[in-house]
C-alpha cells in the first residue's frame, strides 16, 4: 500500500483499536482537533520517555513546564506578534478560507511555496490563475492572518492573552532562573514537552498539521565565544543528508552525504552545538523505527526561515503517504530571544565570562511536534503479512509490551494466566490480559496493535510451569519457565536480548 | 512554623531551588500562572505515576488525551456556559476586581460563601458593609462573570471556542469508541491527565487557585440497575471521616468517622461505586505523604454542587498554611452529561443490557487538581532539623532518588562515582551526579529537596568496592558494596526494603 491508501488505512487502524480519532466527532467534527485513546496516549508517553533518554538526560538538561496561555507583552517582544501570520485567501462564492501557500502548491504541483514570501504567493495566485478547489469560485485579494488563539485573561477589560505557539519562550523568559538552578554555568539547556496552539486556516492531514497539539522542544544556552561543542565528538562520525542552503537555492534535490564532522568544517552547518542535535535527532529517530535512508536535514532558505533563525535545518522523513514531511526543526536562534525579552523587560539577561566581561548566550533549538512521531511511527511499522495487519514497532516503544493469555478459559487456565500478569506488571511492564476469542485471533490482535511478545499459558504450564512466547514479526515461539519472564522479558523490551535468547524453540 | 510563614518559606525553597514559581516575573508577573522547574516537573510527573498506579491500572481502564479547546457546542450542551460563573464586584474607586464570596469570606471571616447562592453573596455584602480591601472605597454591584476563557477557532469569523476548564467533557464526548475500546462491557472507565484553564476572578494562594492547571479525572461508567461494585469490598473497611449534607446544613464541623462499607448502608453515600473511588482516594493521598488524620471528606449542599452533580464529597487535607483545603471533588454525575450531549447532537449515546433494554449509564468522577498535590506533598514533607530544611517526601515521589558524591574530587574518586552514577541510571532510578562543595553541605542540599539516599565514594571504595549510604530522614549511615547498590536502592525506592536492610551501620 502507499500513498493515500496507505493513510487512510492507518486512520482506521488508528481509530478502531484506540490510537486516535477525529476530535469531536458526534457533533460534526472540529477541522485540526483530535484525540488519543488508550493505546495512542500510551506510544505518546513511549516516545516522550525516548526523547528524554536522547535530549535530556545524558547531561543532566533542566526540564520546565511554562504556560499555555501568554500575556500579550510575551509575544510583542518574540515578535510573533508581527511574524507569526500566514497568508489567507477567500472564495468569493462559497467563502471557504485556504491558506494561499497551500493551495499554490496543491493546485499547481509547486514545493515550499511559504518560503517564496508573501509577494512571491500573490504572484502566484495570479499568474497560476488559482481558483476555488471547492466550487470553483474566484478568490478574493490575499490577506495576512495571525494564527496565534486570543482570549482575555482576568475579568472586565482584563489582558489580551495568547495561547503559545512554540514552548520556546518560556525557556527564555526563565532563562535567568534556569541558569541559577543549573549553577550558572554554561553550556546548559532548559528542555520542556507542552501543548501549544496555531490557529491555522486549514489544518490537514491528520495528526501532521493540527490546530493543537505537543510539542517537545529543548533550548540549549551556550557562550559564542566557545565554538567547540563539547559532546560533538559523540556524534561526529555520524553521516547524514543534507540539502545545503545553496543546494536548496539552485533546486539541487538529491541530497549529500557527509559525516556531521565534515559539514561543520565545510560550513554547511554553522555551529557544532546544532551539529550535535542534529545527531542525537537522527539516532533518535532512528530509535522510533525510522531508518536512516529515510531521513534527511534540509535547509530552510532565508525566505522560508522564522524570524529568530539564523540557520534552520529540517529533519525530514520520507513517508509512503505524503512523501517528505518535517518532524523537527533544528534552528540557531542565536542571541535573537533573549535580547528581544531583555529589551522590552528591562531586566538583564547577560551571564558573566571568568574575565568579568557580560554577555548574551546563543541558542541552539531542536524541536520536535510529538503528534507526527505518532503518526509515523505508526506508518514505518505498518505490515501487512498473510493478509493480516502487523504493527512492527520498535518494541522498547510499544504501547502494550506483552499480553497474557489462557489457552482456553477454563481448567485453572485462566487464574494461572492472570497470576503472571500480575507479576509482570509488578515487574514494570505494560501488561494486557487478553481471554476473549480463539487463541489465533487473539495473536492477531496483538500483532496489530504492535504487542512485541505474546504469552500464553496451556495445559503444559500447569504441570511444569513453562509457557509458550510468541513473537509477533516473526510469528516464531519458544518455551520458557514463568518464572524467569519478568527478568528476561525487561531485558528484551529493553533491546538488551533477542527473541532466539528467550527459550528453547518450538 | 505555620500559617502564612510556612507557606511562605515553602515558596522560597520552591523557587531557589526549582521546584516552581510564579510566572512571566521579568514581566511583572500575572496572577494566576506558575511554571515548574526541573524537581517541580519530575515531582509532578512522579504523582501522576501514582495516580495511574491507584486508579487506572488496577482494572486496566482506557486513558484518553483529548483537546483543551472545544468549540461552543460541547460548553452549550455540558451546561458550562451558562452554570460556570463567578460572582465578581468591582471597586468604584480602585476599579480593582474581586471574586464576591472569596471577599466575603476574609473580610467577615466566614466558609463556604459560594455555597449560599448569588442572592446570600448580594445579601452579605450589603449586610457586612464589605469595601474594597485594598483602598477602602465603594463597591459596585455584584456581577455574574463567564470563568472560561473565549476564542476564535479558524480565520475570519471563525467559531467560538473555549478552553475547558475540566477534562470530563472529552471523557463524555468519546463515550460511544471509549465502550467500543473497553470490549463493549461495563463497567469501564475513561481517564485523563491534561491542562485545563479557568478565568479565575482573583487567584491566589499560589498554586492553590490558578488560572492554568493540570487535571486528574476519571470518569466511572456503570449501569444504575447494578448497585454493587465489584471492587468495593477492596476498601469498604478503610475508615474515612465524613462530614455529611446532612451535618453541613446543621453546621456540625467535627466529622464522624466510619468505615466506607458504614457511610454506604447508613447512606451517607450514594453508590458502592463513589464508596470505591473514596477508599481509593483516601490511599493514594496517604501514599503521597498525607497522614489519615489530616485528611476528611466533606459534603456540598445542593448550593454548593455543580450542576451536573447529585452527591459531591470534597476530599479535604489539612495544611498548616491554609486549614482544610479541597485537593479532589468526588462527584455523582448521574447520567447528566451523556444524556446532555445526546440531546444536544442526536446521536444515540445509550447502551444495550443483556435482557435488550437500553438505557445511558450513570457517572461517578474523582477528579484530582495535581497542582495543589504538588504543593500539599512539599508542606506535609516541610520538615526543620538542627536548624536545616528537610523535605521528607515519601521516597516514591522524590523527584531525584539517589544522589552519587565523590568525598573529593581528586585521586579517582570522581571518576569511580560517575561510574556508579551511570550503573543506577541504567537501573531506571533517577540520580543526580554531585561534587561542588564540603559533603556536608552536599547533604544538605540534597536533604533540602528530598532525596532520599546519598551515596559516597570515599578513599575505601577505591580498596574494597563499597560506598557509605546516607539515609535522608535519620542521618543514619550504613556501608555496602556499589555492585549490589542497583538492586538495593531500586527495591528501597519502591518501599519494598527498609533503610536498616541497605547495609551494614556505621
Amino acid at each position: 500500500m502507499e500513498g493515500r491508501e496507505l493513510h487512510e488505512a492507518i486512520m482506521e487502524l488508528a481509530r478502531r483499536r484506540g490510537f486516535f480519532w477525529p476530535s469531536f466527532e458526534i457533533y460534526g467534527g472540529l477541522r485540526g482537533f483530535y484525540t488519543y485513546g488508550n493505546l495512542g496516549t500510551k506510544l505518546k508517553r513511549n516516545i516522550e520517555k525516548a526523547w528524554r533518554r536522547f535530549f535530556v538526560d545524558p547531561h543532566g538538561f533542566l526540564e520546565l513546564d511554562t504556560p499555555v496561555l501568554n500575556p500579550l507583552r510575551v509575544f510583542k517582544a518574540s515578535g510573533h506578534l508581527e511574524h507569526f501570520k500566514d497568508v489567507m485567501v477567500e472564495c468569493l462564492k462559497c467563502h471557504r478560507v485556504f491558506r494561499a501557500d497551500h493551495l499554490i502548491e496543491e493546485e499547481a504541483g509547486l514545493e515550499y511555496v511559504e518560503a517564496m514570501g508573501e509577494e512571491a504567493i500573490r504572484r502566484l495566485l495570479r499568474e497560476k490563475r488559482i481558483r476555488c478547489p471547492e466550487c470553483g469560485g474566484d478568490l478574493g485579494e490575499p490577506q495576512e492572518f495571525l494564527t496565534m488563539f486570543q482570549t482575555q485573561i482576568g475579568p472586565m477589560s482584563g489582558e489580551p492573552g495568547f495561547a503559545r505557539p512554540e514552548a520556546a519562550q518560556g525557556m527564555f523568559l526563565n532563562f535567568k532562573l534556569g541558569f541559577h538552578h543549573a549553577r550558572e554555568r554554561l553550556p546548559f539547556a532548559l528542555a520542556q514537552i507542552g501543548k501549544v496552539m496555531r490557529n491555522e486556516i486549514s489544518p490537514r492531514r491528520g495528526l501532521l498539521r493540527l490546530r493543537e497539539f505537543t510539542i517537545m522542544e529543548l533550548e540549549l544556552f551556550f557562550d559564542p565565544q566557545e565554538g567547540q561543542c563539547p559532546w560533538f565528538k559523540e556524534v561526529s562520525d555520524e553521516s547524514v543528508k543534507l540539502i545545503t542552503e545553496e543546494m536548496e537555492a539552485e533546486g539541487f534535490k538529491e541530497p549529500l552525504e557527509v559525516t556531521l564532522g565534515e559539514a561543520v568544517e565545510r560550513g554547511y552547518i554553522k555551529t557544532e552545538w546544532q551539529a550535535y542535535f542534529m545527531g542525537v535527532s537522527k539516532r533518535f529517530i532512528t530509535y522510533l523505527g525510522v531508518p536512516p535512508e529515510r531521513q534527511r536535514f534540509r535547509a530552510h532558505l532565508p525566505e522560508e526561515r522564522s524570524h529568530y533563525s539564523t540557520q534552520t535545518y529540517d529533519h525530514e522523513v520520507y513517508l509512503e503517504s505524503w512523501g517528505w514531511i518535517e518532524i523537527a526543526g533544528h534552528a540557531y536562534r542565536t542571541d535573537y530571544d533573549l535580547k528581544a525579552h531583555q529589551k522590552a523587560s528591562g531586566v538583564d539577561l547577560t551571564v558573566r565570562r571568568a574575565d568579568g566581561s557580560r554577555f548574551l548566550p546563543h541558542v541552539v533549538e531542536p524541536s520536535f511536534g510529538l503528534d507526527r512521531l505518532v503518526y509515523v511511527a505508526l506508518e514505518v511499522a505498518y505490515r501487512k503479512r498473510d493478509g493480516r495487519t502487523v504493527l512492527a514497532l520498535p518494541r522498547w516503544i510499544a504501547p502494550i509490551q506483552v499480553a497474557v493469555m489462557p489457552l482456553v478459559t477454563r481448567d485453572g487456565l485462566p487464574e494461572k494466566a492472570r497470576e503472571i500478569w500480575s507479576q509482570l506488571k509488578d515487574a514494570g511492564l505494560t501488561v494486557e490480559y487478553e481471554e476473549k476469542g480463539s487463541i489465533g485471533k487473539r495473536y492477531a490482535r496483538q500483532d496489530e496493535i504492535g504487542t512485541p511478545i505474546a504469552v500464553t499459558v496451556d495445559y503444559q504450564t500447569l504441570e511444569d510451569d513453562t509457557v509458550t512466547l510468541r513473537d509477533r514479526d516473526s510469528w516464531r515461539q519458544v518455551r520458557q519457565e514463568a518464572s524467569r519472564l519478568p527478568e528476561l522479558l525487561r531485558s528484551y523490551i529493553n533491546g538488551e536480548r533477542g527473541f532466539d535468547e528467550l527459550g528453547r524453540p518450538l
